[in-house]
């Protein structure tokens, strides 16, 4: 049965409110409670000064009250001291200035030293409690990436990424011919030469502003491994690190390879004023219940990067405080956000947090108990789901039929080189998931390393910007349906044009002869395909112009962005072939693995 | 008899020139001459050289003609020279860049050496000229706050600002546990680890950015001391300060508490233009005339920082140089506008200034006379005025029944924390000023510090981010009619969570539960109250929730920000119970003391 | 007869390539390839290290192949040594940032230092290939401005503007009297005080920045002027370097008198999409073609700037990569262009590039052959240009009866003081130049020195600034209509109000009274005129009111900036007062020089 937690920071309480808090939580029905991260001034209040009395006593507090514990590492939150003890510790922002203390992931993860701090820290925890009969998992830091802390245009930065590319290129030649810096002269004559692709004069090379992106990314998987590296030889617990929505600046698969579980911080309401492509009509009737295919996309998306195994870590539970406008959920919503996560196979769902905090950056976020202790009113939602989850659960085995290939790489390719300003391959590859959705289509989403797509009927691939060895080999060998969005595989991996994109693929001689990007405002009909926008594609095949849709045998290429009713029809035809069942769906209403879950009247209904 | 006067720069003119300017100023019926201000590099055009003569010559000539003058110091415009005596005088920027030498106010407010030259500057001319028989009054320097020049983000300022919080907290355990650094692992070692709250990674804490505002606000009090400190010993005419058009970053009400008079430079046209929030078929109506409720909104708030002594030192002539777009106000409209200030009890006008200047910055900004000497248009209005002014006056003692209390640091606690992002505490109250000006009621706007709330009969309190004991103790034994409007006294002066907000006021259990903002295009209907946009309590009382408008006995808690519609009902409602005789204004006319302003067709009309 | 040709980029291909590529491009009728300009890094590695050895194998494979070649010099990319060897190379933005090496034109043009050394390499590559028999023609650098590079704001760029300022004053006292520094207490005491005009607290001196403008437009200049003394000694083939449109830092006709040629670099989508003012449905309507005037206007003024000879060194062929969104040329509109060009003159016109290149910045930049060597379909275009131009050709000593002054330091002027936020020379010059060709008129565009307005029918002077002593006598004793435009000599040269503007050449006693500008949204109708917007004079005459339309004689002013088809009548009505045919056009034609060019259609038809 799926578990409800919350997050707890009992540091922030009168020592008097632990018991009370736990028995209060054991009673409502939760049995996770994370604890922890962001604490490190009060587990080391002075360098080389350690205080962990306190959180013994909360951990029996829980444990005492049969409570479970998720323990977080505080390396978010450096104290003030560790600015003395590493000057250098700060990132610099994309304008070249120092990102200054006083909030949080105050740190460049090109930071060494601090990374071992850090991982010392991680594992004097795991030593202490790693063997806790209470515990029940391990998160790692909080929310990488959060506040565009992926990408620091430091001095450390610098140095670390000069030796990234030293090991990857080996000779600063080999670099000049891959990046083809012989254009405009941008010929290097060592590593220690190359700068970051920030403040040039015009755009910088792409292949020097990707590497720089995949460094970066590499950065973070680094630092996340080092604390996995402190913790695991004193636990069996699992570890991993709560996600956000729509960050995609770090490889989350490459990250969740190290980890048993993933999980993602979810703030529906949030996510839409903030994270969000829609317009004003569809953000105006989905304000109160969120994005119906926002949520469902990262369930699925962080199911795969915990390769089947993940949970909510921090789940709204009123308004929040951080978006441009705040509204508060519709009643009952949180519940179906809840069961939503069920139905999407999640092992537990957290708030955050238990109560809300009348001080300091986020006392305007809600929770589950007011500041002054009342209840909110979602702890009602929070019953009920007890009785819910007694009587509902979603086969941890269940698989679609339909895989969708997402690569954050893809995502920094595309940052790089546009074409058209507006061109995004997060927003691409959630329009073909909408769509999806839109027909009643489960969905997988799959890392882009091929080793699953033999277990789909239908696999689509939009929008990859370069296409693997692995990949192009399972996709060859594939025997499903399979589509091909457009602008797939159209560079190699060094970033310049690939001579030859999907022809093998494909299994004909197509050739890419030019690309239009198109004002948003703009779109072209293709005569008996749809219509386009953003993006079209000039396509030859056998030496003579096609159109941008291309069928063979069970493979299909889109070359543009279609429009919604575009999409559905190609998607409908994708699915008709494969012989997969379609069921459209009303507005506001979706389906994932036979439970239906409605966003449009904020109602959880099932059909199973 | 309110006085007409001009803003005058001999130094800028051939001496030649200045016995005529005198007679035909005098001609036309101006009696007051300001001068001085910005004439720093003539006054001393090098560090420890003086040159007083020409500014006595020039007095000696406006003597002569009969007319009195108020002398400007010039600390706004520090020589050239400065700089090389103070290499770090600049302000800083919030993005962390001096802000240099090249037009004016480029100093830090922080910098007491050179606060202390300025003020040595100021006694030089209070000594000099601080009996003269045409001294009229002494302004401090110019428009604090013109061009974001109150808040400084320099090495200085950190410094200062370090030393105000020691001072404020005493110990930095005191302050950690007010500010709740424990959240983030924030907590301090020592004062002079707090840097200034800019550039941090995400938003700082508000209780740390609040005290920054704070202190900044009194370094504008301090350094305006210094100079009043300077000058009284050797004078006994009037001192003030010019200030300008919302402008909210210093306490105006704590400047104005050390002169004896307030003034401030009015510009309709360009306030429109630059300042309001107004939207596009407003501009559009009144781009000629200026918004009807701008000026009077001004005029009454300064009446109250003057402690009812006021004037208008620069008032708009023409067409300005520094909006966006400058159009030229309506025929007859520089008179209206100069009425109206006499109806809410100016005791001068003066204009902005005597002859356009044919260089530098502002030789677009128009004024009495044209660059070649001819006269502008508007001298015949001012011809005008002389004969309207012996005509009416403005009772000095009018109290109106409705006092509006307004509070700076309210306006810095909502920039810090506004929640929805569109929210302003100067739009709020002034949103319930024009509501009140709808009615036909004269408003008094009154500092936060209750003393005078028992002459009124209805007192509004909008939006009041935490009330002190003072205003307090004031509110809850006023007997007439009380308006307490959203988000009043939601918070502690630490900014935490107030934990009973204004319960005690209402004389009932009320509890705010939670809070919503809406984005710009979103409105919330109440059924029986009427539509809310912005912002939107969720109350309850004695444990049930209740809709956001209250009335308990003569107090009323409205907890949303209400559209036009609503806000006059409940302002109409609120008035009647105080039994207040209201009196519905068409478009574009006004109500004050009894005179009708009439801003629609630029026409000054009389019904005393 | 108008040659075809190329840019090409032999440095970025194999050798084995060359021979065929020179084949291919003699027969598709090409006679013209630029090479040279970018490839410093193989012509110089390292310091003192050089190889030409490639670059003369090209040219006699050019030359074997019975093309002419221009030879770029590659200053605009120094080497990445070229930083170690001047760490102080790189220009400065307005925010006070260097902006660094990864790009192109990452120099500071204040770096004497620098310009010697490219002087230098000019002057290698001119004593190796000065006077081969196939050189045609030298280019220096490349596209002078692009990327915002003329401003520069580098520690290097303030001593040389002191510099500048110092020859150009000679002494403070008189630079402090001409910028009117008394205002605001602005006087310097010595010209090394003196920074450049950004990071200001407010708007610097207009004086300041106007001078810093013009001194930055001069260092173009004598960099410029560098490379041409390295040049010319050695051959005796023509100079010049390729502009860009509508880059107005450095005033072209100034640099132009250097040299024998202009030419300039024209993507008409590129333009319409990042360069216009048009709006929203004009975009839509031409977004296949460009707009119908922004080419042939820059053909007229670069043809004026080249003394009459000018040609194309950049067309684009196909979808370029740097505009925010990039389509593709309606079919036949490569054409199009190119016999445009030819119908205002061009001596030939050069596509932009070769083949596209598959890596590096531009690899989404189109070209006459894609990255897999296949031809481009726009390569049929250029076979019909063959056909084309054996048939057609524009007469040499073809000159317009309408000329139309355009002024670089006007566009300055007004960038410093707009006084309405939207105000624009260029858009200015450019509205009257779009209602001549609305007209059926053929335009020669003209420097502001006077010399040749005797030629002319008709002469407009829409908003030059300050009309120099040659230009005043020019028009003063011209006899032909003279349309004066809004804001004409409203300044003296130093940026001080005009005391008399335009009454000498329209030869009443004129005054301007005042200036409005007014909010886009907003227009102003004058009866019997028209329909005003942005701008709007008042004007007396003899002391009287006058409407902004004034005739005198063969003379006009128009003190406003007039809508669309007020603009028409004006122009009408002066081109019939001085007799000249006028042919309205419809949508999308335009006519030059007899030959009637369609854009609407994409259509070129001839009526010669």
């Amino acid at each position: 049965m799926m578990k409800l937690g919350v997050c707890y920071y009992p540091e922030h309480w009168p020592t008097a409110m632990w018991a009370t808090d736990a028995a209060e939580m054991k009673s409502i029905g939760l049995s996770l409670v994370r604890i922890g991260e962001f604490a490190w001034s009060r587990l080391e209040p002075k360098e080389g000064t350690f205080d962990f009395s306190w959180l013994d006593e909360v951990i029996e507090i829980l444990y005492g009250a049969g409570l479970q514990f998720i323990l977080g590492t505080p390396s978010a939150t450096p104290p003030r001291w560790m600015l003395d003890k590493f000057p250098d510790l700060l990132a610099w922002d994309e304008g070249g200035r120092p990102r200054e203390f006083g909030s949080r992931r105050h740190y460049c993860h090109s930071h060494e030293a601090y990374m071992h701090v850090a991982a010392e820290m991680a594992e004097r925890l795991a030593k202490r409690y790693g063997n806790h009969p209470a515990l029940y998992a391990w998160q790692t830091d909080n929310e990488y990436g959060c506040h565009d802390t992926v990408r620091s245009y430091s001095p450390l930065a610098t140095i670390a990424f000069q030796n990234w590319l030293s090991n990857k290129y080996k000779t600063i030649t080999e670099l000049n011919q891959r990046w083809g810096n012989v254009f405009w002269s941008m010929e290097y004559d060592s590593f220690d030469q190359i700068g970051l692709p920030n403040l040039t004069v015009t755009e910088p090379n792409p292949s020097h502003k990707l590497d720089f992106y995949r460094f970066c990314s590499d950065q973070v998987v680094v630092w996340n491994q080092a604390q996995i590296a402190a913790i695991r030889p004193h636990t069996d617990k699992p570890i991993f690190h709560n996600y956000m929505g729509r960050i995609t600046e770090f490889d989350h698969f490459k990250l969740g390879e190290d980890m048993e579980i993933a999980t993602w911080d979810t703030y529906p309401l949030g996510f839409l004023e903030d994270r969000s492509d829609r317009d004003e009509s569809f953000r105006h009737k989905y304000q109160y219940t969120g994005d119906p295919d926002f949520q469902a996309f990262h369930h699925d998306l962080y199911r795969a990067v915990g390769k089947g195994r993940w949970g909510i870590m921090e789940q709204q539970p009123g308004p929040v405080n951080w978006a441009p406008y705040n509204p508060a959920p519709a009643r009952g919503m949180v519940r179906v956000w809840t069961l939503e996560a069920m139905a999407h196979g999640a092992e537990f769902v957290a708030y955050f947090r238990w109560r809300q905090l009348p001080f300091a950056q986020e006392q305007m976020h809600s929770a589950l108990k007011r500041p002054d202790n009342r209840p909110s009113e979602v702890l009602d939602e929070i019953r009920l789901l007890n009785e819910d989850l007694k009587k509902y659960s979603s086969s941890e085995n269940h698989k679609a039929q339909v895989g969708l290939i997402f690569d954050y790489e893809s995502q920094w390719a595309w940052e790089v080189q546009p074409q058209g300003q507006d061109f995004d391959y997060f927003r691409l590859v959630y329009d073909f998931y909408c769509g999806l959705r839109q027909l009643g289509l489960d969905v997988d989403i799959l890392p882009p390393d091929g080793q699953s797509v033999d277990n789909y009927a239908v696999v689509l691939v939009p929008g990859l910007f370069s296409l693997n060895d692995q990949l192009m080999e399972a996709l060859s060998s594939f025997t499903g349906e399979l589509l091909l969005g457009p602008r797939t595989n159209i560079k190699t991996k060094d970033f310049h044009i690939h001579p030859d994109s999907v022809s093998q693929l494909m299994q004909i001689d197509l050739k890419l002869d030019q690309v239009e990007t198109l004002r948003p405002t703009e779109t072209r009909n293709v005569e008996g395909i749809g219509t386009f926008h953003s993006w079209i594609e000039s396509l030859q095949v056998n030496g003579e112009s096609v159109p941008p849709l291309l069928y063979k045998n069970d493979r299909t290429y889109l070359g543009g962005w279609p429009d919604k009713e575009t999409m559905i029809s190609v998607l409908r035809n994708c699915a008709e072939r494969a012989g997969i069942a379609i069921e459209d769906q009303e507005d506001g209403v979706r389906l994932r693995n036979g439970f239906v879950v409605g966003y449009g009247e904020a109602s959880f209904e099932l059909s199973k």
